[in-house]
């Protein structure tokens, strides 16, 4: 019993410090491990298997769009990086750079990639002729690297894992509506799949992609109250285009520039999980993204038959269509109790003599630790609701938080004081000037996360300045 | 018509010059591009698809065996690759360095993996304390860079995909399994679903990875008569684990050191599936690893119904579960089969206004360019019969292309003369001395491929020096 208690200790709780909580979390549900290289991470295979199930349903919503996926080098020439002015200006200062190759020093230096416009405009500028040639939507997973100084597993690493989508269209409303596309496409995605709430709107021209004409984004709100850019979606217009020279000839004969797209979304979105759902136990994982969505543990397995039942019960719920695994070890119920909870894996399943005997098994959720009995005979049925539940229950919970923690703020005194008492999103509204961006930031730390596409008049004036307002912001503090 | 043939003949005959065959074949199927990246390629959709499917085939496999990926960093602190003696020996000379990070110079050069042996060993002896931790059996699938002269798609570039397999073990014997078990793995998914015949066997030791106890390899003979080292398994015995210090508490309380294996596959295959199975016309595709297993093509698609009812068929047999698209463009059907021919697509199935009278369509295989006509009520059972045959013959007809070049020679003058003159497989007899491997390489170019588990007996003799003979090897002309 002491031990027991003593594992779950090891999770500092959220209230008393967040970071410690995260960190103590990623490491108790084994996500990732430290490495002797500064600033990476080694993904260990309960985070990989939560990366693959990002993937596997981010690519097929990809596909069922158009999408096609290629793989450009890791390498960019220096040169290349340095073709469009904005672009080098946002990310030279955070590349790593190649200067060797075997035993030569390189003509040009390489740097690895941290994001890989360049090299598809390089590969568009060659392959779009025509307008037979277009669209390209084209998508990549890969890594890139960004040599970050502080660095923490998931949300901000030197290497991190994404899908990074290059698109090439004819004409500026066909990129606008691609750009659009895809960031429905995020949203969608977080909000069925990983059960997090998102606000779909565009940045400032402060907080843009370097290079892009519009940036939007989908800003999410973690337990904590801070702010999390979940996947963003650039409009290019034809700017890259012109610095690559991309361009086709038109159905009327006439040569004009493409107009881009990019748009990614990061292993970060792990870190998104364990903060939107994790508790002081450990991790909670959504069904619909969980590698493991059962665990049987069986109790008193020494006594004759329980462990036997507890195969069949896998057995059949494998055959049903569910992940489930059995904890068979020879740890106590109890231990085993408090690491599925670690893990966060959705559902536990409890079987002893008494449940065998009775015909009937206990599902306990993870979330709410709530215990329903349920006859052996339709376990199956069961489970599917409860999964289905756990899953709804979940976005609605962090919706509910996420509303409870968003505050309107109508003067610059209650902004400020909002925003540094109560974490959360505040909203206000804005002249469109970056110098009222660079005053909130200056006096309190927090950034404008987005313009919402749903837009409200909260007053006619900017919560910093007092000028007629332009547009409503979304403010946060952000990771 | 002069189009046409215009088209097939942009693809040089393999007898004329099979290097050219190769890379007019890479390039009409559309499956990669140059890049301004020396040495570095585009992988392009038709490319990479046929990827994912080695990809989802291989993991699923992988996983069936216990197999659970995870990710490392893609660089290497150069104190970490120089732990174990002959793997920075065997790596160093071909390593790309990072040496700035950002605007600063790196305290410690950092190279892209090229491999990633010493990262797995860094990882394990932090996770590995006690014989509960063992097996570990971890993939990872990535990029590795190798700072190859000449490059060749494929073949051979600077950077290339691959998975990579490390896994650790308690005892010796545990290892050698696994090691065996993976080798086989990659020699049933080469032959199943690749349709490529190999060879099993034992890399000499001349010829075996940088710090491996023993290489196992799978070897695969190319059109040309060429060898292909196809994928390689490597038992690392406890070498590494002593560079490394990865050690155990076993059951008795001792301490002992793991034993290791590791085993990979890359995207060379794309290169060996087009050298193995492609023809005059282009690529051809074994159906099992199609991205596109049958094209529709119309014939006279302006009259009325043959454009619906091409979709109608494309529907049903999406429906029944093959891959299938229609090419309605404007082109004419005879630059339509052309174009499907180069890329390999593995049947056609042609439907035109006379066929829709007759209620039916005709098949035409890609690789025999047989012409199957069939009633349209049973197009999807016939396609299933003719896509299992055309898998079937691919593998049978490759495997009779090997055999009828592979050769026996029992003595020197004759070995160096078939070696010479026959493109294909050598097979003699060799005393184990790698004086005469060093000698055959020198005479002619030849290398031993491997020391296949099944032996035979030809000879008492070294074909090369005439003493006493330890095994029979595989000589080759490699890729």
């Amino acid at each position: 019993m002491a031990k027991e208690k003593k594992l779950v200790e090891e999770i500092t709780s959220m209230d008393v410090d967040f970071a410690q909580w995260y960190t103590d979390v990623v490491k108790k549900a084994e996500l990732t491990d430290y490495t002797s290289v500064k600033g990476c991470m080694v993904i260990k295979p309960a985070g990989y298997a939560i990366w693959e199930n990002i993937q596997h349903e981010l690519d097929r919503r990809f596909k069922e769009t158009g999408v096609e996926n290629v793989y450009l080098p890791m390498f960019i020439p220096e040169g290349l990086l340095q073709k469009e002015k904005d672009h080098v200006e946002g990310f030279a200062p955070e590349v790593a750079w190649v200067t060797h190759g075997g035993m030569e020093q390189l003509q040009e230096r390489l740097c690895v990639r941290p994001t890989s416009e360049t090299l598809f405009c390089d590969f568009y500028a060659k392959e779009i002729q025509s307008y037979r040639d277009l669209p390209k939507v084209y998508n990549q997973w890969c890594s890139v690297v960004r040599w970050e100084k502080t660095t923490r597993p998931f949300l901000r690493s030197r290497e991190f894992l994404w899908q990074e989508g290059h698109t090439a269209h004819a004409t500026a409303e066909e990129a606008e509506a691609r750009t659009q596309q895809m960031l429905n496409v995020y949203a969608d995605f977080c909000e069925e799949v990983l059960a997090i709430p998102v606000i779909r709107g565009r940045k400032t021209d402060k907080e843009k992609f370097a290079g892009a004409e519009a940036t939007y984004t989908i800003e999410s709100l973690m337990h904590d109250g801070k702010a999390l850019q979940s996947g963003t979606s650039h409009n290019f217009g034809d700017g890259f285009a012109r610095a690559f020279g991309i361009q086709y000839t038109a159905k009327d004969n006439t040569l004009q520039y493409v107009h881009q797209t990019s748009w990614g979304m990061t292993t970060r979105m792990i870190g998104a999980i364990i903060m939107v759902h994790g508790d002081n136990s450990g991790l909670v994982l959504p069904p619909r993204i969980a590698p493991v969505q059962v665990m049987v543990i069986p109790i008193a397995q020494h006594k004759e038959g329980v462990l036997d039942k507890a195969y069949a019960i896998k057995s059949d719920l494998l055959k049903a269509g569910f992940k489930v695994k059995v904890d068979d070890s020879d740890k106590s119920p109890g231990w085993k109790f408090s690491e599925q909870e670690m893990k966060g894996i959705p559902v536990r399943i409890e079987i002893g003599p008494k449940d065998i005997e009775a015909n009937q098994a206990v599902i306990v959720r993870r979330d709410t630790r709530e215990k329903i009995v349920v006859s052996l005979d339709n376990l199956s049925e069961k489970l599917t609701e409860v999964l289905d539940t756990m899953q709804h229950d979940m976005l609605e919970r962090a919706r509910a938080h996420r509303d409870a923690h968003t505050y309107d703020a109508l003067n610059y005194e209650e902004f400020v004081k909002t925003i540094n008492e109560k974490p959360g999103f505040v909203r206000a509204m804005w002249c469109g000037d970056q110098a009222c961006e660079d005053k909130v930031k200056e006096d309190t730390t927090a950034t404008a996360r987005c313009m919402p596409f749903k837009q409200e008049k909260l007053s006619d004036v900017c919560v910093c300045c007092g000028k007629p307002a332009k547009a409503m912001v979304y403010w946060g503090k952000a990771y």
